[in-house]
């Protein structure tokens, strides 16, 4: 059994991590580590995994020492020092922070305002959309597991792009997340009274997700791309959904069109063309690893509406982590993943 | 104290018209009519009524003949022969239906598939979006009440057409509503296990509110305006938030920009320009008559959002009704609707 | 125009305070004060105030020394210094925290772990529960406005123990709240993914609304009340229900027994006793000043079932506050509170 | 593998049922059937089946001759016909519904207002309670599974009526109950608008769990058990929560009182006794198939406080009903219900 760990545990996205593995038939959560609760067992902090686990938080010294994959779920900055001592024992680490994700030096300073501590190691690393990178991340020891909203945005854009199909000067992505994309700190922006029967923009035309997207789409099209983003809070604890608005090149046939993306995703297991005429919905993939992407019209026509949808804390967090570790160590892709959203 | 009354009080509009009117200063609620309640009281049927009102809900009739001025909450093609009669006795009309919302016949037909039934009166209604059409409404004795979605949307683009200051042929519209906007008909898209905790798009390219959002638009762009409209429905009670991106001409200084807003409606009551930097957002308007706008970029300064906020119910339906009601009959515009959004 | 301040505005209740007082036609709100935001205008820290008023939060001198009558809303503790200076200089003190609320001091020290500061003013206090005490609020200068909880049980039980039909050693309270309960401070049992799709018993037994909720009981029951209270959070923002369960002496005839509460109830504005069959529930009552109570039997027709809700921020808080001020100042008792609750 | 099926698979219940049985690794569902959508995919009704399951809905009898094991889902009345059918070939069927909750034919007259359609194979069926039954569960071939309240409410008070610890003259129990339980059927209770934001008691002293709850406790209890039920309708989608009042015979000491529970449920795999100050609440619970206990005083220490929290949709239902096929199976308990609830 191969023993992994977990350093961050206790944010929500290692919560969640824990949550799939234990119950991963091919690896064993062998130690977790968190700053703030060393000492506790994980049960008492996160009440559903009473008579699930006996883990207990130690620091990540011990998770980096015992274990042989390795996943970080730390504020941008902290993951690069551990990435370079797991390379150079040869484990696997899959990052779930942003230390990774852009591999221009510049841009990272630019949005997130701090140089790269480890520049040496960025060459290693992949960025780890299993849509787009699978054999390299097959072949990596470095993962940058994707942002929410970049997975949700990319997904629904790589067929276009990749067919020269539209014009990229002007896409516009307004994106809805739940709140659990803002994590277990508390803030008066996640406090009760303050979300619910509300819902807002934030963060317009600021958000560190915007180069992430760029980067990633400029890698497979021909010509620039320029995201307007916009992330909106909704009122729910989990899921994102992205409604993208484009310029067709040609006059777009929406049947061609979804032929296009059945082709492209042919051998991915957690992406959901959906039937024309259906429409994405977050409740789709709640609590799964899937993307559900719908295809639509303006009524002119001449405006191609996408609509991507996905679990922020799987698909876009802690499942594509471990659909990459799967990769990583030569697992069924869905190994561990096997999720049905739940009707309601 | 003139008499007033509702024709479809037990829908939800015409429940918001009776709250909002029975604490009118200046007028009396004396009939109230329903199909499918008639004999009944209605605070037998909306709770929040008892010991503030007996009406019991009566046919339309009496509405019409015993009362001064009118208010029609019907689906569409129901209200053209009520205006008429009260066209002929001289009353007051306000349709909060879509029956008079287009002046064109043609765009009537092919998004509500039929015909105006009574075409000679349709030439005294005027559009009753007071910032826009404030001295038609004083004149008019028959109004047609705007919709919700084209309240949030006009308001935020009536300054920036006017001053042609965008291009025209791609506006895209990204909008979300609360629940009440689907009325109080049982439907599966309003069963409670299926809006909570999701959030969808509808009606993709194919909402009624679109034609009503571009003719009045077009009434004062000298170029045509192309809407792109997506609604989506938040799992909230009440309120809308548009978001909208736009291709200014040249470049925006936001500061400038937002003088032009603030003249722009510098006599208007319930239009809040927000500070740069702020973001509107539902919870700032709900249950008030309150349009809250605010003015950013995006990241590359070359795209121009608004966003904009109403309450639904109130500012998007019956707040505006008696705020044209005000005006039709000479009142204070803001008699009876001034109203504070609850903090929470 | 009656000067009013509110020392504390900028929490939950103190902005519930201040919203409705503008809207009171007979008294102004002329200072606000703040601890921690001294300076800024309160429409900076509730958007819901702008264009509403143009008060800044200054500190609580200001406010003591230029006002006619004084709101506080402070931790527990606080008050009682403030109060002292009030009746020094005769003016009308309501306290919207819990330093009146008991009369003994010994119950206070083992609830609140302190003694009282100023024993000496504690005589001319009176709980402002106005269906209870309305004379002796009429003549007093210093209010302990009631706890919330307190106000939806001891609403529902005073027609029993008035009349001695119960017995009085086990009466059973389960009460839910909704978030705005517990304030604006954040907390992790505050945090909109805690409180989101879940629902919690808390502070079972220990509760500080107990022993107010029987020293009331006790001043108009022959016989000692034993409560067991167990308050709830619900995931909403605004209400509380309670569902109390009793033992009647005598088999009950509800028709008999709502007689009697329509009588006890017979001059009080804001009690509704719902017709038999009617059950109370939050959404007749959000966001007005009701009190709604409801009479039921179980199935065996040996228990007694009482369900009594109210809004938490307004009878259970502000509105009651006014309530009392009405009574103080002789204005109608109303005056300011004529808010029909929102059908949806 | 062993074939089961499900006879009414559209409803909540029983789409819940198929989500849980595709991931059971040692049956397979065969058939499922459908009165309403014969012929249709299920994945076209419920989209989180898309790419997990092509079955479609057929009638009842397809289910029945082709399959080993049978859920029925159905209105009470219905499952009579088709579980003597069939025990007349030996299969297993496993009722959700209400027809064999009940051994009492008076009972259930009084209740349902119909005579049991085939009295004589109710001697056949156990009430699938297995905490409570089950070795009579292993050898049966005809399961009553509990209802969702019953389940919440026999399992937090079994261990003190097997022991005799308190009065059984007057158990309270005050449940709550998220929106799955009234199921997919259009109602203005289920409405959206109706719940969110709301909180009401339904059915107060009338709900049909209460002759069940009091038939199956008196089964364990010596003293004859008089429970007052009150259920009340949470603006949640999943999760029950039971608080219920005691009043003990005897001083209890609650360490002690723990022991006994934890005795009592020592083989029990789906059973959490909470330590001692943790309070049950729903998250712990929701997407899992546990019951979480916590036992609590009252300040007087005079009376005892139970909370038990269950997922209706799961321990409630579907998943309770798989507990009780893997029993009759053989297979071990707690197969194919390994889910650990979402942190959030």
């Amino acid at each position: 059994m191969i023993k992994v760990g977990i350093i961050g545990a206790t944010g929500y996205v290692g919560a969640e991590l824990l949550r799939l593995l234990l119950n991963h038939p091919k690896v064993q959560v062998f130690k977790i580590s968190s700053v703030s609760f060393i000492g506790e067992e994980i049960s008492s902090i996160y009440k559903n995994f009473i008579n699930k686990t006996n883990l207990i938080c130690e620091n990540a010294e011990e998770v980096l020492s015992n274990c042989d994959v390795i996943f970080t779920d730390l504020p941008h900055g902290l993951s690069e020092e551990i990435a370079e001592k797991a390379l150079s024992e040869n484990k696997l680490l899959i990052d779930l922070g942003a230390d990774f994700r852009l591999s221009s030096e510049s841009e990272y300073l630019k949005w997130y305002n701090k140089k790269f501590d480890k520049p040496d190691i960025h060459k290693y690393s992949v960025y780890g959309l299993p849509e787009l990178n699978k054999e390299k991340i097959k072949k990596s020891k470095l993962i940058a597991n994707p942002g929410c909203y970049p997975t949700s945005i990319e997904l629904a854009l790589l067929p276009l792009l990749k067919n020269s199909l539209i014009h990229t000067s002007r896409i516009i992505c307004d994106s809805k997340s739940g709140t659990t994309g803002s994590g277990r700190s508390l803030s008066l922006t996640s406090h009760y009274t303050e979300v619910n029967e509300n819902f807002s923009p934030y963060k317009i035309g600021c958000h560190r997700h915007l180069p992430e997207i760029e980067e990633t789409l400029n890698s497979i099209s021909k010509e620039k791309v320029k995201i307007t983003f916009t992330p909106h809070l909704l009122p729910i604890n989990r899921g994102i959904i992205s409604t993208i608005y484009l310029s067709p090149k040609n006059k777009i046939n929406l049947i061609e069109l979804r032929k296009i993306y059945l082709d492209f995703y042919k051998n991915e297991p957690f992406i959901n063309i959906l039937p024309l005429g259906d429409i994405a919905q977050i409740k789709q993939v709640r609590l799964s690893n899937y993307c559900n992407i719908s295809l639509h019209l303006n009524h002119r026509e001449d405006g191609l509406i996408i609509v991507s949808t996905i679990d922020n804390m799987i698909k876009g967090a802690a499942g594509q982590a471990i659909q990459n570790m799967n990769l990583c160590l030569g697992f069924e892709e869905t190994e561990g993943l096997n999720l049905i959203s739940p009707s309601f």
